[in-house]
């Protein structure tokens, strides 16, 4: 796929998957910038959305994440402990390393991760 | 580089490097996560920061951004016009786009851009 020009969008119009399991609550998932959507070759870019009371899967896969705070304030787990964490931070989660964020606020938590496309997009 | 657990920071305690040349005005740039600093393998998440009047060079290059508008009021040029984009939006860039970004308001305008690690630092 080849663009022309840049590609601009909401990312509150880009359609959530919506996650509710039993490692996972209330967290709302949306693909910015991938391959699927607009051919971008190298990394995705997601827009995570955890709604007061959810979190994130207790979980390490083998690749990396490089994680934005957009709003809101979270409880990260690095692997060893839980860290509060407020919009404005970054989050660097190395392959292997088992991560978590909860939201710990009483308002939405939103935040951009970045993976690489070899993970594909689920 | 190899870490035993996730890696967090805050942004604006990374210290910026501040842009003024014949293209570029009153820019900040700050490298959260990257492979000079985290080792991280793929790609390079920035935060910039453009001051109200300033703006990014009207430029191409090789290498794609994906960017999430975190603050503010942008102007951002497509490769055919400009556009009006707040908060809230992302913008992909393909190699080869000429693109640029103002500050359209009165406060900073914040964004996070992310290249692959292939497209060097600079």
């Amino acid at each position: 796929m080849s663009q022309e020009k840049a590609i601009i969008g909401k990312a509150k119009e880009v359609k959530p998957l919506i996650i509710n399991n039993e490692m996972t609550k209330d967290v709302e998932k949306r693909i910015l910038i991938g391959k699927s959507n607009y051919g971008a070759p190298n990394f995705v870019m997601r827009l995570f959305t955890v709604k007061p009371g959810g979190y994130s899967p207790k979980h390490s896969h083998r690749w990396e994440h490089e994680i934005f705070i957009v709003k809101g304030k979270a409880e990260v787990y690095d692997g060893e402990k839980y860290n509060a964490v407020e919009a404005g931070s970054f989050v660097y989660v190395p392959g292997g390393i088992e991560h978590q964020l909860k939201n710990a606020g009483d308002e939405d938590l939103e935040f951009i991760c970045v993976i690489p496309t070899s993970a594909d997009e689920e």
